[in-house]
C-alpha cells in the first residue's frame, strides 16, 4: 500500500469512501445527504492537495491537506483523511497520517490542525494523540450526533519540526 | 447608530473598513494584498447574513455572521466583526456583538464560536469576554503577526440560551 496524489481517475472510488462516511452524519461536520458532485468538489477543491491510499491499485483511503487559514494563519495546514469502511483495523488512518506530517513539512507548514474532531470518534482521538497531536481546545455541544445528541468537538494541534 | 443588513450600496463603505484592517495584516488571517472584489465577495458572500452598523448614514462597523460548520456543526455560528478605524472607542464593536449574540439566537442558533482570536488583540479578547465568550482553545504560534512574529490564536465559544 502506497501514498499518492489523487487524480481525476479515483473520483468514483474516493466518494465509494467519502459517501459512507457523510451519510452516516457521524466524525464529519458535513451534511448526510451531501450529493456526489458536492462532495468531491470540496474534497478535491483546488486549495486542497489531495492523497489516496493505493493497495495494489485497490483505493483504500484519502485523506487532503490545505492551509487551514490564509494570510497570517497560512503556515498552519488542516487535514482530513477517511478510510474504506472495509479497510479498517489495518492501519490505513495510520499511514495516510504520517505521510501527511511529512508531506506538510516539506511544504513549509509549521502545524497540523484539526478544527472539529468528533468527541465520540475516541478511536481516532487515540491515533492523533499516538501521533503528537495535542486536545488544545473542546467545544461545548458543537456536533449534533445522529444517534447521541449534541456532543463535544475537540480541536487537536500538532507543531512540526522543521524539515 | 442601528444595526441593519447590509446592501450592495454598502459596498464601497465597507471595504474603507475592511481594507485597512486587512492590509495592517494584525488581526485577520486574510492576505494583506487581498483586494476589495476579493473581501467584498468574501465578507458578504451567500452563506454570510452581513450587517453595517449605521450612524446616521455614515458606516462605522460591519459584521458578518455564518454557521461554522455544516451538517452536524451547523447549529454554532461564526461572526466577524471589523469598525472603522475612526470611530474606534464609541463601543461599536459591542453594539455589533449585542446585535449578533440576539440576531443568531432568532435565527436558532445554539452558540457562537470564534474560530481564530489572534492573543495579542487583547482588547477584543477582553470585549468579548465580557460579552460571555470563554476561551475554549489555543492554537500555538497559528499567527504571524507582521511586527511581533509568531504569536498564538484563541478559539472562543458563548453558548447562546433558547430565544
Amino acid at each position: 500500500m502506497h501514498l499518492r496524489p489523487a487524480t481525476q481517475d479515483d473520483e468514483e472510488a474516493i466518494w465509494s469512501i467519502l459517501g459512507p462516511t457523510i451519510r452516516s452524519g457521524e466524525t464529519y461536520a458535513l451534511p448526510r445527504g451531501m450529493d456526489e458532485a458536492s462532495a468531491l468538489a470540496y474534497w478535491m477543491g483546488p486549495a486542497h492537495e489531495t492523497f489516496v491510499a493505493d493497495d495494489h491499485g485497490q483505493i483504500v483511503g484519502t485523506y487532503c491537506l490545505r492551509p487551514n487559514q490564509l494570510g497570517g494563519g497560512a503556515h498552519v495546514a488542516n487535514c482530513g483523511y477517511v478510510t474504506d469502511t472495509a479497510a479498517r483495523g489495518r492501519g490505513i488512518a495510520r499511514r495516510m497520517c504520517e505521510h501527511s506530517i511529512a508531506h506538510a513539512r516539506s511544504r513549509g507548514y509549521r502545524a497540523i490542525q484539526f478544527n472539529f474532531v468528533v468527541s465520540t470518534n475516541e478511536g481516532a482521538i487515540r491515533l492523533w494523540q499516538s501521533m503528537g497531536f495535542e486536545i488544545v481546545g473542546r467545544l461545548p455541544l458543537a456536533f449534533l450526533h445522529p444517534t447521541l445528541g449534541y456532543v463535544d468537538a475537540l480541536v487537536m494541534f500538532r507543531t512540526l519540526t522543521p524539515a
